[in-house]
């Protein structure tokens, strides 16, 4: 078995994991959290995300976050749904867009009440123009294995998506399973896929751990040749707009999987865990991370 | 990539799960619990074990446990620690053994008193009296990836201790990550290898979800024609003598998985579920299972 010796984390706490929930994490707990996980060792970041503060309102100080957090070492994307949210992103220094689509349409008509052509044909003018202006831009492909709403999504489906984004210049596909309902067999064939039919673009996996399944997931995918995950501190996160969704993996649980595995990550867990402890209090419920549970004791028996 | 067909269950809880349990959980609540498991089609089950009431009180009601819960369908084993154990096993109907041993001697010293090879010494003529009897002998190779007390321990040690069990006439080996630290890349070498040295008996791996790698770790077994896997309902369980054991991986997750991937199990999950919250009131803790937090919406949002 052929495993990669080094893989990237993306990390997406900051707006991913934090953008549901209820209480307001105040902006500079997230600004210190921030720089806290680029301390750890991370070098790609979800910053925060222009989208309007009536539906999002977690996510309301997001110019003052990318002010504060903006560095020439870290890869720090804003998540932008429209030209509105782009335009907003134009006044600011950061050169990292994420845009994002679901593959079913019954998903984005629920989510941003447009069908996955309506949304493309939205998104590729604005990628172009984002290319133009040399911004690196990650597209975020929902529910690439399930839909909530339609069931199983077809690997073909998923690679057509792919394809029309790779042809409108985006750097990066960020493939997710965002109801955590994919298996590590369908991760392997999918990843497998996308690998054969897109291999000079940068793929990442993003598993949610719904049904505990992520870790193996990303066992397969690794299999596939993926060395990019997307992940969240403390397992926090969801999705709004996609009912049982549960947390992303947690940042903690694949990285220690990665370095046991003898894959490197250059991520520093006892950092992690540290920034973990000084969110804690702002946060209205327990981290679900299996590596953090262990290392502060609270699961059923303590740290070796 | 080659995945089988076909798995088998063999369900710890009532045994290894329920062992460590504060709470000493009514025998006849045991007694419907393993009845409602072997109707949502458990084949194969650890029922209870011959040990000390002093030290394990829980496992004080075995006989009750074995008189009412014995049948012909399903492969009901007890587990026994030494010659007492096997001489009360004697005098009843069950004709299905299991001993165990760690690789570790520090393991086996702190956990029996004895090194892995006085262990050994005592073992092989109760399992050559066994097998003379008919019985189905199964051993448990405790520690065959970390040991809490060594850290990593050899393939080649787990292999050499494999071959003696085997040459004793064992039917089963379960290889256990008891401490729950194996990751992946680990499970697959180490099964491999397994299979390769000892084609003509039955491996069963055992994986606990400390760390948050079971799935990764069974899917990776998978690969190396493992189809046999210890599960306990629930998550339930861990190990008195091996500090940061968390719960066995649970059923109902690897079911799910497995069911999934298209692996069939025979096992209704929707029966597993319904004997875990009849047990549950009897329990002094939440079950850890992410299929169980999801069906019952106990997790960050509920079921789709």
């Amino acid at each position: 078995m052929n495993l990669p010796t080094q893989a990237t984390i993306i990390e997406v706490g900051p707006r991913d994991g934090l953008q549901n929930l209820a209480t307001f994490v105040p902006t500079l707990t997230k600004i210190d959290f921030i720089k806290q996980l680029k301390k750890a060792g991370i070098k790609e970041v979800e910053l925060t995300s222009f989208v309007s503060p009536k539906w999002v309102p977690q996510m309301a100080d997001a110019p003052i976050i990318i002010e504060e957090c903006l560095d020439e070492e870290t890869r720090n994307f804003v998540l932008v749904p429209n030209r509105k949210g782009i335009d907003r992103l134009l006044g600011t220094a950061c050169k990292n867009a994420a845009v994002f689509v679901g593959v079913s349409d019954s998903f984005n008509k629920k989510n941003i009440n447009k069908t996955t052509e309506e949304s493309l044909q939205e998104l590729e003018p604005i990628i172009r123009d984002l290319k133009e202006k040399n911004f690196f831009v990650r597209a975020c492909i929902s529910t690439s294995f399930y839909c909530p709403y339609e069931g199983k999504v077809e690997v073909a489906d998923v690679l057509v998506l792919c394809q029309r984004f790779a042809s409108f210049g985006v750097d990066e596909l960020s493939v997710a399973d965002t109801i955590g309902m994919a298996n590590p067999k369908e991760s392997l064939e999918l990843f497998s896929a996308l690998k054969k039919a897109l291999p000079n673009i940068m793929i990442t996996a993003h598993f949610h751990n719904t049904r505990g399944m992520a870790l193996a997931n990303i066992f397969a995918a690794l299999q596939a040749g993926i060395d990019r995950f997307d992940t969240s501190a403390g397992g926090l996160g969801g999705c709004p707009f996609a009912p049982g969704a549960s947390g992303n993996v947690a940042t903690e649980d694949v990285v220690y999987m990665l370095e046991q595995m003898g894959i490197s990550t250059g991520i520093n867990l006892n950092r992690i865990t540290k920034a973990l402890e000084n969110l804690l209090p702002h946060l209205d419920k327990p981290y679900e991370s299996q590596y953090y549970k262990w290392v502060k004791g609270t699961g059923p028996l303590s740290q070796v």
